[in-house]
């Protein structure tokens, strides 16, 4: 199992309509094949300027690179998120060491 | 829920005999009063340079605070972490949005 994370900032005010506009296409990347336990999460910790988080879970690499390449992911990334995404950092976790 | 998340470096080479006793010594953490969930990962994004990370579960941010401040967490942040970490980032989570 591999845990895909992307924390990240918009463009957009908190609170906005824009920024829950870009939340709710944001969810439509949890029906992508391979993609489970699909969570959009707020950012809280002081020791950094993010204000969201993606999680998403995939059973392997392979539905990993296929998420990573499927058009409907490519499409949101070029028309939605990098348009409207300020800063990002995406961090992946495997499961627990020994 | 508050899911805090740290990922981090070593100073050590990987596969050390230094690395696996900071891991050890890390998952001590998990017995502290309010930590839940605790897991140890390896970070595998090649879109960061981190190559571990620490996950757990507070209840609240009162049991979250008390994780921070408690004597065993303080010393093993001053004596163990702080030596031998090379670089970090705390990324907190709150419950999934809308």
């Amino acid at each position: 199992m591999i845990q895909h994370t992307v924390a990240f900032s918009l463009h957009h005010r908190s609170g906005s309509k824009e920024e829950q506009a870009f939340l709710s296409q944001a969810r439509l990347l949890r029906s992508l094949p391979g993609v489970m336990d699909f969570k959009v999460l707020r950012q809280v910790s002081s020791k950094n300027s993010f204000a969201f988080g993606l999680s998403m879970m995939f059973s392997s690499q392979h539905s990993y690179d296929a998420y990573n390449t499927h058009p409907d992911h490519l499409r949101f990334v070029e028309t939605i998120w990098l348009p409207q995404v300020a800063e990002f950092m995406e961090i992946d976790y495997v499961e627990e060491l020994g």
